[in-house]
């Protein structure tokens, strides 16, 4: 007897898909086939699973602060967008109160849940992740990446930097590409497969990455990737193409080239990322 | 009756698939099966096709410009990376000596060459593309972009800033994960179907920054984008990575919220990319 609270788009989505029994929303909106709860005390009434996909940590606290000593025993999974640091935070909050917490991270949009290509990470509480793996498998393929209940929320948000990063990197070549007039789709038809195919390197760069070893043998060196991205800004310039995102590539590769490792390999630019960070 | 000028990396491939009959590279190399000759006049004095991957625009004229008045009638292929604008400028100065010019751009590293994978594009002379095909059929998948001499160049480093931003985001993400000790390996393994599942995402934003509907229904808005990659940035934080990718992307995003579009899709960043460029 699950009980839904937050029916966003998303909150909608899943409530759907996982078979709500009761729902609640801070504007209350109708749903087939369950109880619609007046107030968050009536929805959290029962013995079952809080799920809640609200819009941020604070709405989380704002929604459950008032009604949290009543959940001692209860098992909370929280979908919430939130930071690692915050779902840790919340973790502790929730044990503070009895409640056992699960993390979940979407990695999905609302129209994809339940459908093929769907996929949720979550950390936290081991047992109750078994526990309701039969909910969670109808929603997408269910990932569980640890008890350090901001795992998910981190691997998540890592992958969501690539995603967004290529993104911008394609629009502006698409950019580079309509400045002379040419198709943006024509240039996606070529740009998606090769891109594709370019993930393939990813798994070379985290060897080298997890092995530190930027000298080894096989790898693209920084300077080289210096010049291509010079003659990638001097196009985008002739183009007419704000560079703001390819410029910090191209400083990150530079400061590398300047603290003395021109002829290492291109992946060092983690290190320039993680600035000693471990 | 073939001539390489440059064995570099990728000149040796290029040659090595292709079969040439003569080489010539500044600093003498043995290439087996070829003849190697002493200065450049004595590389292109035969009647065949001139293959040039030299470093830079500048070689390709410290190389040719001294012989260019005997190479009236002849065909050169370029393969030396250039700009567009440089493409188009090799172009008109060929043209200017009565020699054909066709220019390539290749989408492989050197151990690619000839093996499953190998792109080259192609633009310029139409008919020296396809007099030459079953040459460039050796080499990786040929494609012909247009008369444009600028066009295999301009679709070359399109393509080229998304896979480098792509590695940014990608080693970005790398480093959140690592600074929690978390294996870049295992993440890379999530990561790289996942971009690749993404990249079939670019054929709609394609379609929509063509027809400028970012209106249009089923878009991400950039008030969406925006909270996300606050979220981002704010992990970022957490975890103690240089922000330097990531915040331009978010300042595109913003701009064009500034601007009154916040309820509109994503792909509007394309506009602020082009600057009012088209």
């Amino acid at each position: 007897m699950t009980t839904f609270l937050g029916l966003g788009e998303m909150g909608r989505a899943l409530a759907t898909v996982g078979g709500a029994a009761t729902v609640w929303n801070r504007t209350p909106k109708a749903f087939p086939g369950a109880a619609v709860a007046a107030t968050v005390e009536e929805a959290v009434a029962g013995t079952g699973l809080i799920v809640a996909c609200l819009f941020d940590l604070t709405s989380v606290h704002d929604v459950l602060d008032p009604v949290v000593d009543g959940l001692d025993g209860r098992t909370l999974l929280n979908l919430t967008t939130t930071t690692p640091r915050e779902s840790r935070d919340l973790a502790a909050w929730a044990a503070g109160h009895g409640v056992t917490y699960l993390d979940g991270a979407i990695m999905a949009v609302p129209e994809m849940i339940g459908g093929p290509g769907s996929a949720v990470l979550y950390s936290g509480d081991a047992a109750a992740f078994e526990a309701h793996r039969p909910l969670l498998d109808r929603w997408g393929t269910a990932t569980f990446l640890g008890t350090d209940a901001g795992a998910a929320a981190l691997y998540d948000m890592a992958m969501l930097t690539g995603m967004y990063t290529m993104f911008a990197g394609f629009l502006h070549g698409a950019a580079m590409v309509a400045a002379d007039g040419g198709s943006v789709t024509g240039f996606a038809a070529m740009q998606a497969p090769f891109l594709a195919a370019m993930t393939n390197g990813l798994a070379g760069f985290a060897s080298t990455v997890d092995t530190r070893d930027y000298g080894g043998p096989g790898q693209q060196s920084l300077a080289f990737t210096d010049t291509a991205l010079a003659a990638l800004l001097a196009a985008s310039a002739e183009q007419g193409v704000d560079p703001r995102v390819l410029t910090p590539v191209r400083e990150l590769v530079r400061r590398q080239i300047d603290a003395g490792f021109g002829a290492q390999g291109t992946a060092r630019i983690f290190e320039e990322l993680s600035g000693g960070n471990r």
